[in-house]
């Protein structure tokens, strides 16, 4: 008889009660997912005890690893005192405090739940400051599950239409026509074709909305022009400039955005701030920030939230920012620099046509000699790679490395020589084994 | 020279940072919000050491009350193997299973991070398998924040329109109009013209969304007879029908739903399924859930989420939803019957133009004869009493009572007869003390 082991069994069971046998796209992998036993650090074992190094967190969102006793202790401390109330708490002012401190462009800030939640909320409180109701996002740019800013997420050759003047693709159906009206998509890093886009709709344009560097895109930074430019635009015909930084605040001490001259109207937030904890926040303009309070006469947007603020995701997401002080970024940094140099050491090794982009904290490589520049060479390169990504990446999973899908890696506080070592060695037989099937 | 109490200090930092000085509406209060220290099951202690018995159970999040130690503790052993992971755990196929097991219309599940969350998701998904784009919602009633469920959410004389064909009216200003044209309002509880309104837009009606008890509107139970029609109608057209239970779900073993003859096509859940800890959910038809599988025929809808189903929220609620088994919950609904039986006798010995509605463990007032009967009678009710009520609030939150500043009142399973003897006398002297300011 065969004997079936605990993850296999586990997702069996998981098949019947959830949809596709999981509760997050991300976790899915053939021939069934990885079952967490328990995470320590940058280690995650297995129901099987089968253990990995795990580059994913979490898709970036734990900058200190797993449990980290400081972060696990401070949520447990609090957990005792209640993890919500219908009352306000002292540390909601202490981390909205050290935020303001911490990011420029901050003059307020509102807590939620998740990044969804924070980039719903900076998009409509644009439509809201501003009375007016067309956004603009880059083509193949992730923001969440909203579906004003899911439009064109992932169009795909037979329907994106004209490169210069991309369409406005529905993520799912049954989205209301007024809703794909109301979104105009730029390509990315394209400052001229982006700026004849802006002057054609810019009598109803709430906001322009980027991600500083997008990793469904090619994981490359906004150029410096680009950034400028569409600032310069906005200013000039009473749009805001939105910052989506829910994954690249980790980068650098206050973001993505301190990389640029110029400061955005508003930024949402959520991964790294919750300090493993379930969290989301926006923030920005003093002016904008007060269509949300309602004892103000420019009271314009109503919202409450029942877990938003709860002193738990809070207190540990104030315990891993103040010990994500700069000198931690700086060191985080280097160690990351220092793993791109020995993965682009490898690459020259196996001779492979691999790329890496990235920056701060996190990179993602690219089955391509150059870094694809925009959606739609990003899409064609990841389609004709697909069995060699594939084979990579379980290889890498096999051999005990967790890795984003999108062949991202996210390091953490934790995470030392020794970790980036094995990463690298596992890599180079990793380029080996699948260059075969690259074309 | 003047002291100033912590609070007050609280309050004028947190003005500086956080827009309104709160970052949830509802904990606004004049001159300035509780601020909690901790709390104990039914207990809140305030910062300047004030005691309160808690009836808000967070907007009824809290089933067991605050810091409840089997679930803290599961809670904590679980964070101290992890709080969030990009892989799968045991536990959220266990929960899964449990939920279908406790609610007959639920073949899958989805966990996600609030109850905003799930009604959105409810409605795309609701969208992406019918291929419609069209949703019907009551006037008034509350589904959290996404634009398309807020249309009408609180809608006035000056916009709402003709009460048998009422407007949608945007919540938020700069919505698309493309979104108002794709909700429908009907108003709730009038069988006549909801019908009759289904009809108009049989063609392209994705769902129906109902709250089977909406507090916002009058926290009254739709009636089987509104329920049993809509359920038909839907079934000769192609239309899904929705509940959100996210609130109500803790008025009976299965939620409000058990209480009629015809299951939903989806529900959306929140607040108590979590334990405390930030959660959504939504499950229905195996059908339509599919609709969320990758590997399946029927792929229309991609859903992942960084902090969805958690493995603390999913152990807390877990936990949570075991400790509230149908013993757990006749007890507590007996005792909140109690309740309302003794708040009803000091409406009679105060006499005052005072009434109950709500069912299973949560009630609210209306300072009103009789119940309202829909969204609009309920407005102009709480306009004429605005002084009243508000009073009233002051009143008990000044004898330490805290409620929903909606006038609703949630119980909990560590409320004895001793919190509620408090809160009936409290109320007898505040029903008194505001009795000259009742119109």
């Amino acid at each position: 008889m065969t004997e079936f082991k605990k993850d296999e069994l586990l997702y069996e069971r998981a098949k019947k009660v959830l949809p596709g046998g999981a509760s997050r796209n991300q976790v899915l992998r053939q021939p069934h997912p990885v079952y967490a036993a328990y995470a320590n650090g940058s280690y995650l074992t297995d129901v099987n005890g089968k253990q990995y190094i795990d580059f994913s967190a979490n898709i970036g969102s734990l900058i200190h690893g797993h449990a980290h006793p400081k972060i696990i202790e401070a949520a447990y401390e609090q957990m005792k005192k209640g993890t919500a109330y219908m009352v306000a708490t002292e540390v909601e002012v202490e981390y909205a405090e050290y935020m303001i401190n911490r990011i420029k462009s901050f003059d307020k800030i509102r807590f939620l739940n998740s990044g969804t939640e924070a980039v719903m909320h900076m998009t409509k409180v644009a439509r809201a400051f501003t009375g007016r109701s067309k956004i603009i996002k880059c083509e193949g740019a992730y923001h969440g599950t909203y579906d004003v800013i899911e439009v064109s997420q992932k169009p795909n050759p037979s329907n994106w239409g004209d490169k210069r003047r991309p369409n406005s693709i529905p993520h799912t159906p049954g989205v209301p026509k007024g809703v794909l009206d109301s979104v105009i998509i730029i390509p990315y890093n394209d400052l001229e074709n982006t700026l004849e886009i802006l002057e054609e709709n810019k009598d109803d344009l709430a906001c322009v909305i980027i991600d500083p560097m997008p990793h469904r895109i090619n994981m490359l930074p906004a150029s410096k022009e680009y950034v400028n430019a569409i600032y310069n635009w906005t200013r000039k015909n009473g749009t805001l400039f939105c910052f989506d930084e829910v994954i690249t605040f980790r980068a650098h001490y206050s973001g993505m955005q301190q990389c640029y001259d110029i400061q955005p109207d508003l930024t949402s937030l959520g991964k790294i701030i919750g300090g493993g904890f379930p969290i989301g926040a926006f923030g920005g303009r003093d002016d904008i920030m007060e269509v949300l309070d309602p004892i103000c006469n420019y009271y314009k947007y109503p919202l409450s939230g029942t877990f938003s603020a709860n002193p738990v995701s809070l207190v540990a997401g104030l315990t891993a920012m103040k010990l994500f002080d700069q000198n931690a970024v700086s060191e985080l940094n280097a160690l990351t620099d220092k793993s791109r140099s020995m993965i682009n050491e490898a690459i020259k090794i196996a001779q492979v046509p691999i790329s890496i982009s990235g920056d701060g904290s996190v990179f993602r490589l690219h089955f391509s000699d150059k870094v694809p520049i925009d959606y739609r060479e990003n899409y064609y390169n990841e389609l004709n790679q697909k069995e060699a990504i594939k084979r990579f990446v379980d290889y890498i999973y096999d051999h005990g490395i967790i890795c984003v899908n999108s062949l991202a890696f996210f390091l953490n506080t934790t995470m030392t020589d020794k970790e980036i070592t094995i990463l690298a060695d596992t890599l180079l037989d990793a380029f080996k084994e699948v260059k075969p099937y690259i074309k």
